[in-house]
């Protein structure tokens, strides 16, 4: 996935060279500055091709009958946990059944703060609350999701930052911290087309967290599948992570997250929980004093708008016509400026929203500010990071799902020209004797992926 | 209000007479439980006529542009608490600012418990959070609603009830709590057709809240006004809370709650809370971590619906044309069937979803239990007070909106009965001795509103 590391920045360009190329670089960073562009890329957001996939589902609110296939009049109070129809939905989608299946509202966030906050206060099913205890670590493989790090700050989790691999995080490391710390409580993965790698979690790595031995008895895995079914080629399967808990005997253990946000609307979608039988029935107790009950006209709409999984799958098969000449555009700009250059590694993701880019240490927050002088608004260099600081200050999150196909290409282009730019400043400003020892020195830290 | 209380039961009957009389409810009751008749009165639901009127908001749905006046996406992601039009028109009926306005999905009682969840973890605005001391109280004006005596309980807020009279909660008690005690951080009030006395707070109480002199800094005013635009006969003022908070000097005394609930759909509405411009950004910035957001299609749907806030109130007054029936119906059979015995005394609401009935102290759960062997389900008694126990026994809570006019007849004909055999029962079984000294015993109990 990662093309190679470790190699000679500017290979067998003389020093001159470099000098000219700066120049032409920094000529072609003033004109695009003067073009007044401005592009947010700094979220990945469906584009309106994407939303307009699900306009329809509107159109059979003209003639809905608002009641779901066991009689309840979705319209008025009840159910405390969404309907029936929408639930199979996903239940067919993680290979769960129905009554391990918890629907939200819109947002798969919520439901994952509505946990953690549950586990805080009020204790999960068979635990202590963890505000009696004194100090609460969670596991956070990085780069990974922003908004899972800020939950964790906000509840005072010390977050412990795990290298990700090209089969999922480092498990070695995973298996031997959560046998040794009590105070590790917690793991957050998006183990699908992981939010920024792209990285899907290999069978192997699914065993070893369903398996694997901790020494909290109270070890959650929060298991964001925000992209399970956001294939942009063939179809990849991640294994049941929930099935693999039951047969290790830690049914349990592990709290999975979807939401059709990236599917129908991110501002209207339906999110949906699932967990073993026994901490649904609990969570439901708490659910059931927390809100009268999630949007049920919303799930109904989604329910008739998709029939069945098939109906969600054949959905997504548009999506990605649509968003893969756009994963492709970046990787040809990447591969026509930066190609045989050495200064960046990028991924090729086959789904999910994100590329995932590496450039020379020390050089991804310069390379964020001058892109954004010049228009470009990316995600903040070290959003991927627990606490926001990326270790290296080498990773940038590409997010090219919204701009339309012209605009992302210009926004790479200047994100080419300041990749360069910065680099070179770098190489140049540390003197001739610098470019001849790159190849000794580890411009892609031994984290890379 | 009240109907009299403290006069002799069944006054001007003879033993005898009260021996034949409870003969002949037996028989009665006899015949009702033959007739298998099933009703659930237990919550305060719309009937489907009252759905009926929103229906048309889902025709909308077939041509929307799903774009807000100012130009936001409604099907993307963006603003976290919702979108502005539907921020107007809350703002017009609570008489606040559109940035004192947040906008949640349907239920209000998801912000409700939202507060008290970051007001104990992360800590409300300038308020050290709540998880760190001691013991926390909340006064509850009882009876009242049991959602947010269950929030309390799971908590583990101790709750202190307070009497209410025709005026609101009795303000000598509450402020002279709130004076001396600064474990007392909160208090929960349904201010108008108060859920179920169908009481509104007075201005005087009003102002009394707003201004009276707490010993706890952080002490906060949980106000739901789930009902101030259900109006059955001519509109009641409240008078505005946040405005006399911030003349006394206590601008973030005060959370507003409210929701759609109850004008279109409660399984699919809109709720939003209102407080202070600093309560509401401090509270923004926990919610941006808890969520990506509501859902904006329903708030957009909402809005191009009722328009502004004149079209709900247009809207209203479908509803009472549609439940005026049904409240005066109850207080007919109840005139007819309990009128002169002096054995209940009930409200006769201006607004709302409940009458408040009271029967004789010791007869509440018995009555409650005879009409569910008979076939009505009504709310449990003493739902309506803190750990779910009326100290007195007394108070039931009749929904009446539901049922069909047909149906509803026939239950409150069954409870009538059910009531005379509870209270005859109790009468002949203290004995000849007992019917004498009854008007000296204080039947309806000094907390009586």
């Amino acid at each position: 996935m990662w093309r190679n590391g470790m190699m000679k920045q500017y290979e067998g360009f003389t020093w001159e060279q470099l000098v000219e190329r700066k120049k032409k670089v920094e000529r072609k960073y003033e004109i695009y500055k003067n073009k007044n562009f401005n592009l947010d890329m700094s979220r990945g957001k469906p584009c309106v091709e994407q939303l307009n996939l699900s306009n329809e589902m509107y159109k059979l609110g003209a003639s809905l009958d608002f009641i779901s296939e066991d009689g309840v009049d979705c319209r008025n109070y009840g159910l405390v946990d969404g309907i029936v129809e929408m639930k199979r939905i996903f239940a067919q989608i993680l290979g769960v059944s129905e009554e391990e299946i918890i629907l939200g509202d819109s947002s798969s966030l919520s439901l994952m703060y509505g946990t953690i906050e549950k586990a805080f206060i009020h204790g999960l099913y068979n635990c202590e609350p963890w505000k009696n205890l004194k100090k609460i670590k969670f596991l956070c493989p990085s780069p990974g999701y922003d908004r899972h790090f800020a939950i964790c700050e906000l509840f005072g989790i010390e977050m412990i930052t795990v290298p990700m691999k090209e089969d999922g995080p480092d498990m070695d490391m995973v298996e031997k911290l959560v046998a040794e710390d009590e105070s590790i409580k917690g793991i957050w993965c998006t183990p699908i087309y992981s939010n920024p790698t792209g990285v899907t979690y290999s069978d192997e790595v699914v065993r070893r967290f369903a398996t694997m031995k901790t020494k909290a008895n109270d070890f959650k895995i929060f298991w964001d599948v925000a992209y399970i079914v956001h294939h942009l080629y063939e179809e990849q399967k991640l294994l049941n992570i929930l099935d693999e808990c039951k047969k290790a005997g830690n049914p349990d253990r592990v709290f999975i997250y979807i939401s059709t946000s990236k599917i129908t609307f991110p501002g209207a979608g339906v999110a949906a929980m699932a967990c073993s039988v026994d901490n649904a029935r609990h969570l439901r107790k708490l659910i059931s004093i927390q809100t009268i009950g999630p949007n049920k006209i919303n799930h109904l709409l989604h329910a008739r708008f998709f029939r069945n999984a098939d109906g969600v799958k054949a959905h997504m098969r548009k999506h990605a016509e649509i968003l893969r000449p756009k994963f492709e555009l970046v990787n040809s700009i990447f591969e026509k400026n930066l190609g045989g250059l050495n200064i960046a590694q990028w991924t090729k993701p086959k789904g999910g929203y994100f590329i995932s880019l590496d450039v020379p240490e020390g050089c991804a927050m310069e390379i964020v500010t001058k892109a954004q002088e010049a228009g470009v608004k990316l995600t903040p260099a070290g959003a991927t990071f627990p606490y926001g600081k990326d270790p290296y200050d080498k990773n940038i999150r590409i997010a090219p799902t919204y701009p339309p196909v012209e605009e992302l290409e210009q926004a790479m282009e200047i994100l080419c020209t300041c990749i360069e730019l910065v680099v070179l400043d770098k190489i140049l400003s540390d003197g001739k004797d610098s470019i001849s020892i790159s190849s000794q020195s580890p411009v892609f830290a031994a984290t890379s992926h």
